[in-house]
């Protein structure tokens, strides 16, 4: 059987990781890696690999992954799909998914294409699991409760502030979907720790949770990538009160994300033209197999 | 718009507990329910609804609901998909899961219907669940653990035996997916307990676990349908061990089946022709509300 082709746009973090999952897939091989600079750079292990600027230089693609920030999602997979090359993303800005999807659907349907967006672990596989739960209890009440981890937008925008030369946000979960943030941050000589700490405290993305501001001496040495989520309902099948769900895990988040991408992207090639989220997917389109083995052993 | 007209098929636990459902869904209405006394009998709440021993008697169904035992489920859903209902069904038996798909899916596309089958919750959301996990970390060792709770089948099996008036098999949680068996009996007068024993610890439902055989004067004082299942997902994403996913609830056992039973007959109204396992229908389609509503809520 014929390998899914599939390209990385973008080699950070998710990008290394999507690469990792791409070689262990034994259906799907890796065409090439898309970086602005067109070149290997200080990555090794992508001597291996075309590196191209253009994704049109890399040949027949089925997928592109897109492992790049949320906010340049839209224009890279509105690019993609018109050339009739699917799309992944882990596009994270929840009050906008709905927005990119119809978008991106008429696109993906001129082109021919399939898109899956917001293809992480939330939003992403945690939405299926929310789903899910609210399948078997329609009535009740969900909590997503995320952490202990880093959080890459909090720690973005502690970083932006005046005197801080790097900053790591990490998510307390005080559960029932609370969370307290601890803001380690590493300042710029002479800068003012009380003024830092206002600034922080003083920004939206702060302001409504619990956040106590700590200062380090390096990042460096206390980053960690493990993240963690506890999701729970409890609600009504029927008319039957008291059904408990609780869904959790603990991972390496940018692992967990490129493996997610690259199960969607073998999905992708499984779907009618179109821009879908993870819940309107049929789990087994996500696994390496045939549907007889898969059912026999998982159903 | 107009509501899903759902038929009952059987009256039993099951039955009940999927009529609560129906009546807790807003998009569905219950046309009546299919027995074979085609009478409601003692059962007052069906005094509201149509009873009838055919299902051509109540008129347009679009989904019979098959509250039946699995062994009847095959003959039933081809009566039904001929005549162009849809069926929903919670086949349990494991190992014959994929050959009822096959038999089903020529049959449901030549009646131009929709056939969901073993959608309970083991088999059926533990699945979707199953599944999820393995595209979260591709390799690696998932267990299921059930209970503590009734088992229904090993139930039956004690109760066979000779000498025996009612049984109650426990299924105790040894974790790895191992599980103990906990098997209380209630005795016909001068019935010879160890005998008994010996008779269940030699049948093959039970040979291969631990067991124990207690007695005890009423089952009936005992019975309680709560049920659980804790499953643990310990694996590789891309080429990072040691990502851990965990999925545990505590339910009403026929209460949480007959609501599955009846998010998946929403469901099948949403499908193309065929029969279906749950991990092959996208979680959105089993839910109330429109894609709008449900994915900016639940992504």
């Amino acid at each position: 059987m014929e390998k899914i082709k599939v390209a990385i746009v973008g080699y950070g973090n998710i990008g290394k990781y999507s690469l990792d999952a791409v070689l262990a897939a034994s259906d799907m091989e890796c065409v090439g890696v898309v970086r602005r600079s067109g070149n290997a750079g200080e990555y090794r292990e992508l001597q291996d690999f075309k590196v191209v600027s253009d994704i049109r230089d890399l040949g027949k693609v089925d997928v592109a992954i897109l492992a790049t920030p949320s906010r340049s999602v839209k224009e890279n997979a509105e690019k993609y799909l018109k050339m009739g090359i699917s799309t992944v993303d882990s596009f994270d800005i929840h009050s906008q998914i709905w927005d990119l999807r119809k978008d991106l659907d008429p696109i993906a349907k001129e082109g021919n294409a399939v898109s899956i967006i917001s293809a992480g672990w939330d939003p992403g596989s945690d939405s299926v699991v929310r789903a899910l739960m609210e399948a078997l209890a329609p009535k009740g009440i969900s909590y997503t409760n995320f952490g202990p981890g880093r959080s890459m937008g909090h720690s973005v925008v502690a970083k932006s502030k005046e005197g801080v030369v790097d900053a790591l946000s990490l998510t307390i979960p005080k559960g029932t979907g609370l969370h307290r943030r601890m803001v380690y941050v590493q300042l710029e000589e002479g800068a003012d720790f009380d003024q830092v700490t206002a600034d922080i405290l003083a920004d939206p993305y702060f302001s409504s949770d619990e956040t106590h501001v700590i200062r380090v001496g390096s990042i460096d040495d206390i980053n960690d990538v493990g993240h963690g989520v506890a999701m729970a309902r409890k609600g009504v099948s029927g008319k039957t009160h008291n059904q408990l769900f609780k869904f959790s895990m603990k991972i390496n988040n940018p692992a967990l994300t490129g493996q997610v991408l690259v199960s969607c992207a073998r999905a992708a090639v499984k779907q009618k033209p179109g821009c879908y989220t993870m819940i309107e997917i049929p789990v087994i389109d996500l696994l390496e197999g045939e549907p007889e083995e898969l059912i026999k052993r998982l159903v």
